[in-house]
């Protein structure tokens, strides 16, 4: 295992001391647990947004809080859940007094434990709502999860939601523009290598040098099938047939669009398949409103990439539009 | 190899269509020649800045070209400069009656390109400067180089001498503010594993399973020497060792850091060697006042980065903070 590390038990501490170290202007963390707030948390009068999830998603999620997106991130071990504790601490870290939003992606462990997190808030008091994100389409339950998991267009929603809590609006207002993301997401991915999780010290599956892995998560886990490697063109095709038949998205329709790069795969590859996704798009007369290409929901080093389209409203374009200053999105 | 690629001969021009899709708001190409330039091209009465270099460093060039930073981007074939025809239609094109400034990273083949095309320029009527980025301490000289390589530092003149050349300075004075953020600037960086040039189709260079190479360029070319890995700790050591007594970097100095990812090293493992970064810093009493974590300017897929650090003065830290806008560099 070739890892940039000290110690695999220590690579989330660790991450985090860098991560501070890096932001100082816009993060703080918790005592005690890894969780990373806005500097200036909590924001009287805004709904407090939290997520969060495994570590390994990097730039997912603490390169997401602040201004316009995230109130709070919990980094659990990598691919694994963060402790309900965890989430408590960032539910009361956040509470400006307006009540705070989960956006929890859809993992049976993640799911069981933002919720337990919720039941202590709400004990003490503080109205707490959540939403999962299930944007993945390639398969209806999977290792880790009942029913389809959360993937890289969580970013969306933290986006749209965190503009709507800046914007003052009440906790059922930022828990209905969420909703509404989540019901017109859709997403799917797939991986030319896998990753290693560095207390595993091995790779959590392997493929063959001229094979691929299509539907696969952001955790190595199965997809729908694996086949021979093929071009950037036939790969999206084989992605965008399912995406868009899933919602669909029809003629006429405004999206936006992330080509998500998962840890190892060149930007200029990335852009490769944005040229082949909007080409798609052409054929289909789906309009891309806006476009992110980049690595915003990675899985450690793992090869490959995913796709998520948004269909948009003028309320969801504005607030996509709206401002945003984070370590990992800013937007003037 | 496994690539999500169509054609290997045809990466440059359709990465670019795909970086068309995504920034349309951003860039334009220009007829003919893969150059990419502002949508508002030539900004009147404002220095024009031109970079580029050969492609597979992305995000760089082109990703930084917009409001505060470049104003064209010359796309060479991967890993291989620009020609003299296309950095002359660059430059023709971003000139706005001020003279044009261009920022070329020591390479033989770039310094030679760039030179004839400022001449070229030159025997139109525009006035043309130059400075050439050598930040890299590794090597005196190397594969592609007389004098040291310029790597990830060169972000650094982009973001400082687009600052100034927004603010309105005169071409000279953006020169000079880009000469010293040279004279001021220090990288290194380290290799686990190589990368694959898409008409190569197989790696430049082997390693073993436990072995790195520490000093590397950004294409692949050898740097000071083999080792066998060891801990993130160790390894910024090595690296700060050399990059700090270089300058050298002195007791309360204070500075800008790059933390560089060249491709597939992931972005919880940088946040690691930042934090190796910084304690060793604290332990020399020098301050930094900004920190960059992030990939910046990539090697394709290549596993390892590079730490720049860049001593900084009053002036250079306001034109650090100043706003940009480019589709890979933002800054509220």
């Amino acid at each position: 295992m070739k890892k940039l590390i000290n110690n695999p038990e220590e690579v989330v501490k660790e991450m985090v001391t860098g991560l501070l170290y890096a932001y100082p202007t816009y993060l703080k963390k918790l005592d005690n647990v890894d969780v990373v707030v806005r500097k200036t948390s909590p924001v009287e009068g805004k709904v407090g947004l939290v997520s969060g999830g495994g570590s390994g998603h990097e730039p997912a999620h603490a390169g997401y809080v602040g201004k316009g997106m995230l109130d709070a991130a919990c980094l659990g071990a990598v691919f694994t859940s963060p402790t309900p504790d965890q989430i408590y601490e960032a539910i009361k870290a956040v509470d400006g007094g307006k009540g705070v939003l989960l956006i929890i992606k859809n993992y049976t462990g993640d799911v069981m434990n933002f919720e337990m997190a919720k039941e202590m808030a709400e004990m003490d008091g503080i109205k707490v709502s959540e939403v999962i994100v299930n944007d993945d389409v390639a398969v209806e339950n999977s290792t880790y999860t009942q029913g389809r998991r959360g993937i890289a267009g969580t970013v969306f929603v933290h986006k749209i939601a965190g503009a709507k809590a800046e914007e003052g609006a009440e906790l059922e207002e930022v828990k209905e523009v969420a909703e509404k993301v989540i019901k017109n997401l859709r997403s799917m991915g797939m991986a030319f290598t896998p990753c290693t999780v560095p207390a595993a010290g091995k790779p959590s599956f392997t493929l063959d040098e001229d094979e691929i892995e299509i539907g696969i998560g952001i955790h190595g886990e199965p997809g729908t099938h694996r086949e021979k490697i093929k071009s950037a063109k036939e790969i999206v095709a084989e992605l965008m047939d399912k995406i868009v038949a899933d919602l669909p998205f029809n003629d006429a329709d405004e999206v936006a669009l992330m080509v998500n790069g998962l840890g190892a795969t060149p930007l200029s590859e990335l852009f490769i398949a944005n040229k082949e996704v909007n080409e798609y798009l052409v054929g289909k007369n789906i309009n891309v409103y806006k476009t992110f290409v980049g690595e915003y929901m990675t899985s450690l080093e793992m090869s490959g990439f995913s796709i998520t389209l948004l269909k948009l409203d003028e309320e969801l374009k504005a607030l996509l539009d709206a401002s945003a200053d984070t370590p990992a999105f800013k937007q003037l």
